[in-house]
């Protein structure tokens, strides 16, 4: 099967007097339309340039490893930006930003990078997360974070629909109708289950997946139909059979957002 | 030592053809003056007596396990109250008024019990939890609910200090001035602090407390004092000195309420 073919072969040499700065960040999304920079609502890539705009009066455009969509969150977000004849120390960004931007966004840690980074195109690896809990143990700390079900399908079930995933496939069937990939060939290296234990008490059901990268909506769409075909405790197989069709229409009720976490990005080069 | 003298012998017989309802629920209590009913704030107390009105048109009080502060969580709260003439189910009222609440409360469960049974004076053991966290794995998901430390204190050194709490001591260092019980005395069955994984990545330090009942801030005074003891390696016989100095002069600064859980209440009869 082919390889997918998202990766650009682009990177772009830094100007002279330029630096290319790295974040890491985390942020709640509950009260975002996500990620990606919109023109009337809420978004957290502009709560970024804001926050860049007030600490260095300059309008610096953010990159990020991709976008999330509303309501989604992050642990492990990253992105970039290039700053020209600035004197702060990459370091120094984490904290400054930190008393600018709203308490949903907290950048983890900032370091300077060469211009061989670019947050999305040289990431090889994403990681999500996405977690669900049986109504019975819904606290409020839970709200916006977690998916509720009435009760847990058997996770030995769940995993045997989970190992469908791993491998080079083409996701049609669990691609948002406005998805635009040309190709929904993607990589993915891990996909399974387990059980954590809640701050909050109770059992919480946690799925992690990761790949190269990840179509419009796709992991949702994915956890949405493994608990519906958990529910119904239908066969393994069943899974397989959704997926080797490349049907949109073949996959159950996409996932809510509250659930999904953007865990962590890896690069090539650790920088 | 004399037993702490907290606990009073009155439950009053229940009039014919009134119930006793017993709700066991949790609460974010970011955004309340604490549990008691206050003239101008809002009230986890008063929230669930709004409820109970729009559900039976009564003006029912609420009777819970004992006050939590202003921003104090509760995981496991109690209460009760007693109606009359009303044919709900006692199960019915967790969803009934669950639907009526504002999304912070939440009613875990709801049961009949006998008028033996009083959430305040019949409790044998309340169960507190405080979480903390180092500001490195702060995230916004952990805003309101954890305390945060630039770094650990040695967890052993911790635990030296939370074993003079255990057993029957006068907790008059760690009263806050305006707590109003005679006796300063209480019973501590078990104190500790253990790591957990936290959900949102990073180390979560708990410290854990039982006991028959608390003095106001007691809980806050004793963690501020350990965890500010434990920042400057002061041995454990200084903790020591100053819960036996029964003076409030020699305890560390109160932490804050936002990481302080109401965990659990056990009775003497499981009703």
């Amino acid at each position: 099967m082919a390889r997918s073919d998202w990766k650009r072969p682009t990177t772009f040499p830094l100007s002279p007097g330029h630096r290319r700065i790295r974040l890491l960040l985390s942020y709640d999304g509950s009260g975002f339309s996500g990620w990606q920079r919109q023109k009337t609502e809420r978004s957290v890539q502009e709560e970024i340039e804001k926050a860049l705009f007030k600490m260095i009066g300059e309008h610096v455009r953010v990159q990020g490893s991709g976008r999330t969509d509303a309501r989604v969150h992050a642990l492990g977000q990253v992105a970039h930006f290039d700053i020209v004849n600035q004197r702060v120390p990459a370091e120094a960004f984490a904290i400054a930003l930190n008393q600018r931007l709203p308490h949903e966004v907290r950048i983890i840690e900032s370091s300077q990078v060469t211009d061989q980074f670019h947050a999305r195109f040289t990431s090889i690896c994403r990681e999500y997360r996405y977690f669900v809990k049986e109504y019975a143990h819904y606290t409020p700390f839970d709200r916006g974070r977690v998916c509720r079900v009435k009760r847990f399908p058997p996770i030995d079930l769940l995993n045997a629909y989970a190992a469908y995933i791993v491998g080079t496939h083409d996701f049609t069937t669990f691609a948002a109708a406005a998805d635009q990939s040309e190709s929904k060939v993607r990589d993915i290296y891990a996909s399974h289950f387990s059980f954590e234990e809640s701050q909050w008490g109770g059992r919480l059901l946690m799925y992690t997946v990761q790949g190269n990268a990840f179509l419009m909506h796709q992991v949702r769409s994915m956890v949405g139909t493994m608990l519906q075909l958990g529910e119904d405790l239908e066969p393994p197989e069943e899974f397989g059979r959704r997926l080797e069709a490349r049907d949109r229409f073949r996959a159950g009720k996409t996932a809510p957002p509250d659930g999904l976490f953007l865990y962590r990005i890896d690069y090539d080069d650790p920088q």
